[in-house]
């Protein structure tokens, strides 16, 4: 890869380039913890100590770009003259409109997306904060390359040593908008400290390293990529984008480019692994995996392939992960099934998260006691969680800010039992719950250990005598669509006969549908791609019963 | 290993083991980076995680010891609350007189060692803020044992969440005696905040991960173990302690006990590749080199045995390491002479470390004004750091304190140059630097890639002409010992002639002195075993050109 690649002239640093900043007034012994915003660490040390190493490259296109850590940071730097000649100053927010990789211009809209922006509800320059290292373009004479030109030629070649660096870690660093998968969108505020710490996480964590070439096709928007932007340049890895998610070409780049570590939902491990492309891979790669928990099916197809699963578990109010499924020396011994009901598990902690923790819901908005559930594996309750890597606040919204962290804790909304080896395991969403004669009851995934079923979705829909009972919606594998086409009930009966074999009465669904395909959440930031984060929209689902 | 192992009663934890913190007052988006004092997250996480996991081992003695995380934790609680009962507040310094592991007793003196304390210059509980979890012992029944048991019943099994957070990370964490190579020791007090950072920075570096084994050959009283003690517990690694450096016995730990990390000065690794137990490995093991650059014929002599050397360089200012000589992917083609030369370099900034640069000497001082030397390889200046793993002080000593941070950055005192690529090269600790004719010429490696040297050292000597010139002191290898035994001058006629080969003729020793051994620095805390830190002791070759 990156033969091709010419720089525009602006984009080479200067023979001489230093890569220090200004630190005065800063005492000698602290240097605020920072993974991004203007100017970051992580890539002035990766420009500094691999300046020739290949950081991001952008292959699949008319115009593929390949930036060394060098000429990404001049690029990085141009970028931040160019808006400090633009205006923009510091607590000034800068909208991000594009893909994981665009043909952009600023500020800062993918010209193919232009059109949203008179159909979103969010004004430009509220979004987000400034990204700025995912803001690169190759084609030469557009206007994106000429406002970093123009940057360049702003600098009068002060260089970093020109920008000022923001002194309070726990200032705002990133603002994305989170939906959930029910209602409205809330703007999530991180800050520059949690981001370099969550960063860190992730790059222990997934063992990170300069060796390691990063597939992107978890969005950048989702979580701020979970922050893998920037763990990756701590890393000094190399970084591959796509500008959506394609499965032959993901299989292009697991067996040519020597990719090691990628991120993803399950209903994107799904379409991986179930691709015609896909085969067993000369070497491992790993794939962390959040959203939903991975089947046995899933497990065994990805480690069939070559790809090691890692489970973990966040929101977008906790950059991403916050904990893992650790799998333990023993597991080995263990049936794929076995293994694969505890990996379905959340997990624990993260290295540079703090507590989670499973407690009882509060008595009233003013109860700030928190009482934990015991560790039975049994009795429900909400995720809660505290320390570096929880946002900062919901952006001007101190009602909700209140509420989600009543008792000093983070209130994730998610229900969970907490078992006696201390590992989290969430049952679903609490705004997802169904409760059917007072039980809990919603098991997607033994519904989807059924050998025809590709995904699966549970939602409630009501029932005269419990109140409400699990209605599951059923995407087939193709191979076995066939069959059951003109016989809808003959699965249905089939999938309950499975369930029952599985799970008590309670939790069998009362319904099953056969659909093409479950609706995905599309709006995180704003429409880019279907399937986007792969989450999938219950919403969409109720609707669809409610009708029933 | 670990067959044998029965913890104390009072070593195991309760069956509803809770590593939950009281975190009243602390906003929830922060929680202070810790990596030890009473509690800290590192090891809490680890028992959570890896409750069963063998962290810590101290095989080669006559009561073996080895700890699971959890018992671990439960130990290091123990001596929380037995030092609370014993009356100390937060504030009073414990002072640590022990090996790498130890029979200890309280407070905290090793009984083989407590002659020392009729000697000690320094009074006990200033030494050192305890560092807990080295705190360990297998013989039941001895004070230590009893101390910790009494510590637990003091507990009444309020266990972690009865012990208080510190919430200000930038209190004062651990205080090391730093002699360097001369002068009077200074207390270095180091901070919670750069701990934790430094030992995240040395997990990152050195890819120490829950797979590790990390052997202790380096002492732990040694800059605190360069943070490694803490290292290990956040990446969930096993520890091996010895009591002494002991070749067979490292190299029976290297074969048989899966050792994958060690660090340890060039005299230690010569020692350790001269053994006759040496051979090479099944698996590479990663050394860490600090203190002195590794040779060529030192880095063929690793490679061979297949331990992968990395070169590092701090001070016990610097929580050990700050920099690190990043070998580059073009590297791989260079010869073993080539590559050894740009090993030898000290390198660029940790991951977690910030700038290291290399400044002309300040005017006087009250000169605050930094001026980098140019990136030329040539002009020598003086290294400073500034950041987050830099001490926050030498303990009640405000007039060297502000000497060492005159431009609000830590002098180092070490003299080097800057390459153009960016990476520092130490030319020799500044207080031994050897001027002839105005000329840096100190470099006892070229002299050392003469076959017969095992190892040398070069201090001055005053020269008639010249002011001062080099004399060197040589270690031959046994092999060749015997051939020059009655032929001192001709060995040192054929070194100047090598050197001549390598070096300009300033920097060439003028005078040669053969020796049985180097004397070696024994002096950082306390004298407790001979080559403990492997550091040359000049000041001793001194005295003998002294009466030359």
């Amino acid at each position: 890869m990156g033969t091709d690649f010419q720089p525009t002239r602006e984009s080479t640093p200067p023979p001489n380039v230093s890569y220090q900043q200004s630190v005065l007034g800063l005492a000698p012994n602290v240097h605020p913890l920072k993974s991004h915003k203007n100017p970051f660490p992580f890539i002035l040390r990766a420009a500094a100590v691999y300046p020739d190493k290949l950081a991001i490259a952008h292959p699949d296109v008319k115009h593929p770009a390949f930036y060394t850590y060098a000429v990404w940071a001049q690029r990085i730097q141009n970028m931040a003259y160019a808006l400090i000649q633009a205006g923009i100053r510091p607590g000034d927010r800068v909208a991000v409109i594009t893909p994981n990789w665009s043909h952009t211009f600023w500020n800062i809209v993918d010209p193919n997306l232009s059109s949203l922006i008179a159909t979103s509800r969010i004004s430009l320059r509220i979004l987000i904060f400034l990204r700025l290292f995912v803001m690169t373009q190759a084609e030469l004479g557009d206007p994106y390359e000429s406002f970093l030109s123009a940057g360049r030629v702003f600098s009068a070649e002060k260089g970093w040593a020109g920008l000022d660096v923001e002194p309070d870690e726990n200032a705002g660093a990133v603002l994305c908008y989170t939906s959930g998968t029910t209602g409205r969108p809330k703007g999530v505020l991180t800050t520059l400290r949690g981001s370099y710490l969550a960063a860190i996480g992730n790059v222990v964590e997934g063992q990170i390293s300069r060796e390691s070439t990063y597939l992107w096709i978890l969005p950048m928007f989702h979580a701020a990529g979970w922050t893998y932007p920037w763990a990756n340049v701590f890393a000094c890895a190399t970084q591959i984008t796509m500008r959506s998610v394609d499965y032959p070409l993901i299989w292009k780049h697991f067996l040519d480019s020597g990719v090691t570590h990628y991120c993803g939902a399950p209903t994107v491990q799904i379409g991986i692994v179930n691709d015609p492309a896909a085969r067993p891979l000369p070497r491992t790669i790993s794939a962390v995996i959040a959203g939903a928990a991975p089947t046995a099916h899933l497990i065994s197809q990805l480690e069939q392939k070559g790809i090691k699963p890692v489970h973990v578990y966040g929101l977008t109010e906790t950059y991403g992960p916050f904990t893992r499924c650790y799998d333990q020396p023993h597991w080995k011994t263990l049936t794929l099934e076995q293994r694969a009901k505890l990996m379905a598990r959340q997990g624990q902690s993260f290295a540079t998260a703090q507590d989670a923790r499973v407690v009882y819901p509060p008595q009233d908005e003013n109860d700030e006691e928190l009482r934990d559930v015991p560790k039975d594996g049994r009795t429900v309750g909400e995720v809660l969680m505290r320390g570096n890597i929880v946002m900062k606040e919901y952006f001007r919204d101190p009602e909700a800010t209140r509420k989600a962290f009543q008792g000093r804790h983070f209130h994730s909304g998610d229900l969970a039992v907490w078992h006696p080896d201390g590992v989290i395991q969430v049952v679903d969403r609490s705004k997802d719950l169904i409760i059917s004669g007072g039980e809990v009851n919603n098991y997607p995934c033994e519904l989807s250990s059924h050998p025809h079923v590709l995904e699966v979705s549970v939602v409630a829909r009501s029932h005269p005598k419990w109140g409400e009972r699990p209605m599951a919606f059923v995407v087939l594998r193709p191979e076995h669509a066939a069959k059951w086409k003109d016989n809808h009930g003959g699965f249905a009966t089939e999938l309950i006969r499975h369930a029952r074999t599985l799970l008590p009465g309670f939790a069998c669904p009362e319904w099953v549908q056969m659909v093409d395909e479950l609706p995905v959440s599309q709006m995180h930031n704003i429409h880019i791609s279907k399937t986007s984060t792969g989450k999938i929209l219950k919403t969409n689902l109720r609707k669809v019963v409610a009708k029933l």
